[in-house]
């Protein structure tokens, strides 16, 4: 496997309630739930409604970011789980949320980011 | 060109200065303005400085976002550009801030988001 700095999921999120998806509020509990069923460490929310319908929002985390943009007419968002270092998985964010909006299928992609760099690697001990 | 919602730009920005990539305030003004370059309409901006270095930041955009997390110490930083419907270039964001952020190469590539949905056709006129 690559080294890398980050790992940057862009999910395809298909299936989705109009309703859900179009609710400011349960999308930006959902983003937040996902962010911390992964175990990062949130840092600014920030969630917009557009008019007629959909919902733009960002959950700024200290190992990166997650996103999302909402298109409740089509059920579909596009969402980014982006995440740094080792302590953070973005699959475990990823696959709440795609529960959280009852999603009937989600084509995810992990891309690794940084990839100029290696990752400081771990201190072998007791070997 | 398949039709798709968006075009999302990942971009891996290289060989910039340590103090630009690590100043909160110039790294906001250059994303605010890339946006702008583009004819963004902006929504929401937050921008976060991590302790000993970095910066994280988000700016939303009618369109969706751009998004930037810095290393410092590396001269590098992960950027994204995300854009919807037709009226704004991503690129154009994308090529105001390499030159801002005065990066030495930009290994950026663009991805198509949503692309199960067409994009309205423009109707045709005056063929």
């Amino acid at each position: 496997m690559v080294n890398a700095l980050g790992r940057h999921i862009l999910a395809e999120v298909h299936g989705c309630d109009f309703d859900l998806l179009n609710d400011v509020e349960k999308v930006e509990e959902i983003m937040v739930n996902a962010a911390l069923e992964a175990g990062a460490e949130i840092r600014e929310v920030v969630f917009h409604k557009f008019s007629p319908q959909g919902v733009s929002g960002v959950v700024v985390i200290s190992e990166s970011h997650l996103a999302i943009h909402t298109w409740p007419e089509l059920g579909y968002a596009a969402v980014d789980v982006f995440t740094c270092g080792e302590r953070v998985n973005p699959w475990d964010a990823c696959n709440y949320l795609a529960k959280g909006f009852r999603a009937k299928s989600v084509d995810a992609r992990e891309t690794r980011r940084g990839t100029m760099y290696s990752t400081p690697q771990k201190e072998a001990v007791n070997l």
